[in-house]
């Protein structure tokens, strides 16, 4: 059992607490993708759900405590997803949730954290302007800061996959994490370490936004001046250290990938297995492109943690249709 | 109680012998869509399955009972969905599966088919020809005819979808089907009908491949001597009247809709919900856009059936990407 600050039985009482609606999500081997990647290739689906990620998860169990606590409200900073999937949770137990996000969020995001009832607030800058903000905020009105990552409930929500990835016998020899804040990655990691210690856990993360890798690789807090990448989903810049020592104990190893191959491997993921992805959940697929002969006839599965992308960069990413045959 | 041919207990029992990746599969509320058609609307979602089609339901059932017979092949005609499932379906269980399909089908879904390894034989005409010659075969070779919406195992894999949207309280007023040959409308009408019979049940079929709608307005089959949608996956030309009868129990109403609302259908999809389906499978949503007034204000299910399109003809249906702002 590795010594995370995640513990097993909490996470499977977590998914007594979690609405059902995003559990037991769709698990299965994709051929189609598989025969194009020279590996046997299972998907694990977290986009089918009304926030379409799985954030829900985490933000079930923290809503579902502040409600049990008798608090009104929580704050919280999003690159987009936590935040939708705060307000969900949150609205549906009576919670006010304010959400702050960078003004270069996806404006599809932002939408949607509106359209759930959150008071939405923008700050110039990127995600960690948006979590001094939510702070301060915090502070000032003496509500919950919900912190990604750092907060045990997110982490142990996210784990609810690992469950669902191992239940049965996991035929698998790697699972494909995206790692931006480290809650999917320490998550799932966790129980994959703890119920199938032979599975190896692979954290994968743009280059243009590699702070947590490096941190990994370096064993200590590394940050970075800047995030540049399409995965907004994963874009931080300064890694959290108790996030890193929980990475450094279920993590076997982290990736970097351009973004060229993100975009090929939503590409591929439309292509061969009809599903919308956004960047983030496409670096799985991205990592097994840049390395073949390492994943060569094993069998991996790859989480697809969200589906939140706009519309029109989507179709710019996937290309247009080619022109008819006169 | 319907008094069809199906039976409830029958289609519960059903779900053991179903390989569990195909059920229970996401039904959620998709708030997005619902503000964009006036009315509440969860999906049903067939396409995260191993042959991205609900039709996997039915050939389960079948290829279980034949190989518990001891017998070694089937065959089918199919627009490709049904091939596909068979196929996926008869190589678990060892048999040899022979698919008759319309040169006209979709070629990803003959690649599929073939890559699943069945023995494909392709026959000039439309699916009314396919389902000629696959009969011939099973004379000849003595092997079973896999009869879609015929044989009572499509129609109660299918209904088993029916269970799923009554289970617990359903809080909706309608489903909203996709009716071509009949499995699906008469399966999930059936569960309906029996289980929660204050839900509307309403197929919904291209006006260009309008068969059994005609059939179901007349009480009696009519055929067509063409039909021209891109819905390939509801294209027949002759209803069977064993399934005409059965229907004539359990719908309550059969529209007719447009090609053009049907691609309007699968770009709300994709907009917003990030969902990639086929023609048949945005039918449900096609019926909203063109009876807004009949929709407003209630809670419509609609069965995403299946996401088995060519890649190129999808991006022609969402359109491409508009030109960058200067």
């Amino acid at each position: 059992m590795p010594k995370t600050r995640l513990d097993t039985d909490r996470i499977r009482a977590a998914r007594r607490v979690i609405d059902p609606v995003f559990l037991d999500t769709p698990l299965y081997r994709c051929e189609a993708l598989g025969s194009r990647l020279g590996c046997t290739v299972s998907v694990k689906v977290e986009t089918a759900n009304p926030v379409r990620s799985f954030k829900a998860r985490g933000t079930e169990l923290v809503a579902s405590l502040l409600a049990g606590r008798g608090a009104r409200a929580a704050v919280c900073a999003s690159a987009g997803n936590l935040g939708q999937a705060l307000a969900w949770s949150g609205r549906a137990r009576g919670l006010d949730v304010t959400v702050v996000a960078s003004r270069r969020a996806p404006a599809v995001k932002l939408d949607r954290i509106h359209a759930l009832g959150a008071r939405l607030e923008l700050v110039d800058g990127d995600f960690e302007e948006a979590r001094e903000r939510a702070a301060a905020l915090a502070r000032q009105e003496g509500i919950r800061l919900v912190e990604d990552s750092l907060d045990i409930e997110t982490c142990e929500g996210a784990a609810t996959i690992g469950l669902e990835l191992v239940q049965g016998a996991p035929s698998f020899d790697a699972v494909l994490i995206a790692l931006g804040g480290g809650a999917l990655a320490t998550g799932v990691g966790h129980v994959v370490k703890a119920l199938a210690p032979g599975v190896e856990v692979i954290c994968v993360q743009p280059l243009g936004a590699p702070a947590m890798t490096h941190s990994w690789r370096r064993r200590r807090v590394v940050t970075t001046d800047s995030a540049r990448t399409i995965a907004d989903g994963v874009a931080g810049r300064r890694p959290l250290a108790a996030v890193l020592e929980d990475l450094l104990l279920v993590a076997d190893d982290a990736l970097l990938v351009r973004e060229s191959s993100i975009v090929a491997g939503m590409r591929m993921l439309f292509d061969q297995a009809g599903l919308v992805v956004e960047p983030s959940a496409a670096l799985g697929i991205a990592a097994v492109l840049e390395n073949r002969d390492r994943f060569a006839g094993r069998h991996v599965v790859t989480i697809l943690c969200g589906s939140n992308v706009d519309a029109d960069d989507y179709r710019r990413w996937i290309g247009p249709a080619p022109t008819r045959a006169p």
